[in-house]
């Protein structure tokens, strides 16, 4: 090995208006490089118990079981299934867009069966369709939604989901990694057993860990289980040892990233959670306005569509990576392209945490415009941000 | 929710003298507040290839697969038992410590039939056992070690075991968590076909990210399985289509941490890899030779102690939990306790990376003199640090 070092580390400054990661707080920033401590530190297990005492009330839950996951937040996806479903399970899965996709992944992983709840691309799972789909099996242990689906821009309605799995008793997961923080989520009042989230999106904390509760009734099938779970850093039973009902070394805690998330739901606190939806919805919307006075279409069924996170088509005739490399070169947007079957359809515009200001729905509005004109694509100046102004100052 | 939010975050500084976390340099602590990007970005993609490049030359190895796993060392830990594993398969797995159990863990997690080849916490397991368990067994997967057993200080030769695995076909697995980047580890040169390490220890990196190595051998295993990895998370087939072989998104990467993870690799380089494994000898040698000075008793195999953990064992009537307490009220200094047989019989005490300083010898030795003479332990003043000076000014 030469002495000599590959070059220093100087990331562009990126305005993050994609599906996450989101801008985060200087605060945030700062926080990850406070003094390291060991994971058994007295200060350490202390900002661990206010971490977890934050994260309850971000939850909307009394559930002893919440804290974060060392990992992303598809390994809280992949502790949400592996946990509680053992092979010969039955699951009912809702499948409309990529991550409905890939928690059938994660559930057939463990050997359980699944039952998808399919949807086009965009639109909602049909309650009616959920029941049904629990009808048809003598037991199913598990209904799994994506509340949020960060590949469509997609609301999931919950309350009649919560309800069929309550009287087909079937345990009700939600996948909150979009929504939390963002969207109203209330595990507690909504019924969800198992819940999780990801540290990146209307958190604004960096990626690394996934928020993560479970409530005593999905702990007691997990102590019902006839094996072990089969991962041992994602086995709740461990895990828990260590956040909630001791201080059992388990693994080495990821100190920087729960002071950073510490820091991001000390923030969320001082905002309020509900002044901080009520921001998300008033930006959402007023992007949305620009959009469609921009003659774009929104891609996500009418009424149910996130505030968090926007997708929009794209026109005929104009060029999905051309838009959004000039976003990054000229403007410094970071927005997302569309996955899986939406691959070059739409862009999905986030709206989260930190990034949701109304600077940023002027700005992205612009340089839309801006892009799209010289693309050749027939468009009013201003018409878009005309709009949004509109609608910030109509809420 | 109220709008009062809790204590900021002011952690103390603390040496970080156990078994890990290490200090960490300040460069890294700011590397973590470098503007956030996301995990497409050009930069950073960037980023990623320069620490992959950085992680290959750490390992010593040209394998194409290498890249740190988005977890902590456990997680490491993981990857490598279940990609490789499928039920019914046999693994013989080391055991001498806390994180051979572990493995053994790991691997029945897996499926596999575990042969262990024990030994005593705190002396190495004998090539002999391991040429039996191989030749017991019809047909061996993988051999499994731990090359520093972080729970007992003992560092485990890897020469003959290589030679033993190639011999009987078996995949050779090594445990690299609290080696690497503080004793010598030859992937290629060693014929280690897996091998994990952990972030926090000997690179000098917060806790958060698990380095990973693979070789085309141990890739064809992985593609001849007949089943799909149980862990979607941790599927190495999934995670290279993002680090190694291309772009596609898999999960989001925890940006910031790789930031670290890269400055702290530019740090090991111009440092030289072999002038700091040298430093952790020089220093670990001088620790030795101060404690037993002072009479006390090292716990691990002589021949086969680690230069950057060392175990020392607790003198009779010597309270374990009041010594640690003092060195952490009185001096900030953490050391770790002993686990599992070890609780309450010896010490740990890291020396790994930043924290592998000639002061931080001299400051342990001192505090150690001081606590344990007030403890009523016979100590003549200044033996332990006397005889490290002198170990320091003979190297």
């Amino acid at each position: 090995m030469s002495n000599s070092s590959p070059r220093p580390l100087n990331p562009p400054y990126r305005v993050l208006m994609g599906p996450g990661p989101s801008n985060i707080h200087p605060r945030v920033q700062q926080a990850m490089a406070a003094p390291l401590l060991g994971h058994l530190d007295p200060y350490f297990t202390n900002v661990m118990d206010d971490t977890v005492t934050l994260l309850r009330a971000l939850f909307r839950t009394e559930n002893r079981l919440t804290f974060p996951i060392s990992g992303t937040g598809s390994a809280g996806m992949e502790a949400g299934f592996c946990n509680f479903l053992e092979p010969g399970d039955i699951a009912v899965i809702g499948v409309n867009g990529l991550f409905g996709e890939r928690m059938v992944d994660n559930a057939q992983r463990c050997g359980a069966e699944v039952v998808p709840v399919t949807s086009e691309w965009g639109r909602i799972i049909d309650p009616e369709a959920i029941e049904e789909a629990l009808k048809s099996q003598k037991r199913v242990k598990l209904l799994a939604l994506v509340h949020a689906e960060t590949s469509t821009g997609a609301l999931q309605p919950l309350a009649e989901a919560s309800r069929l799995a309550k009287q087909y008793e079937a345990l009700f997961l939600v996948d909150t990694v979009t929504s939390l923080g963002g969207h109203e989520v209330a595990v507690d009042d909504w019924g969800i057993d198992i819940c999780y989230s990801g540290t990146q999106k209307c958190i604004s904390c960096p990626p690394g860990l996934a928020p993560f509760t479970a409530n005593p009734k999905a702990l007691a099938t997990l102590e019902a289980r006839t094996r072990k779970v089969q991962s041992w850093y994602l086995d709740l039973s461990l895990l828990s040892s260590y956040w909630a009902t001791g201080r059992f070394y388990h693994h080495t805690a990821p100190i920087c990233m729960v002071y950073a998330l510490y820091e991001a739901l000390r923030i969320i606190t001082e905002e309020g959670l509900e002044a901080r939806i009520e921001r998300h919805l008033r930006n959402g919307l007023a992007l949305h306005h620009g959009l469609e006075a921009m003659g774009l279409t929104l891609h996500a069924q009418e009424g149910h569509r996130l505030n968090v996170l926007t997708t929009v088509r794209i026109p005929p005739g104009i060029d999905d990576l051309k838009i959004r490399q000039g976003l990054l070169n000229e403007f410094s947007i970071e927005i997302g392209g569309g996955l899986g079957p939406l691959k070059g359809k739409i862009w999905r515009i986030g709206l989260m945490g930190h990034s949701s200001t109304e600077a940023n729905v002027l700005l992205i509005l612009y340089a839309l415009e801006k892009l799209l004109a010289k693309e050749g694509y027939p468009i009013e100046p201003g018409a878009g941000t005309t709009a949004a102004s509109k609608a910030l100052e109509e809420k």
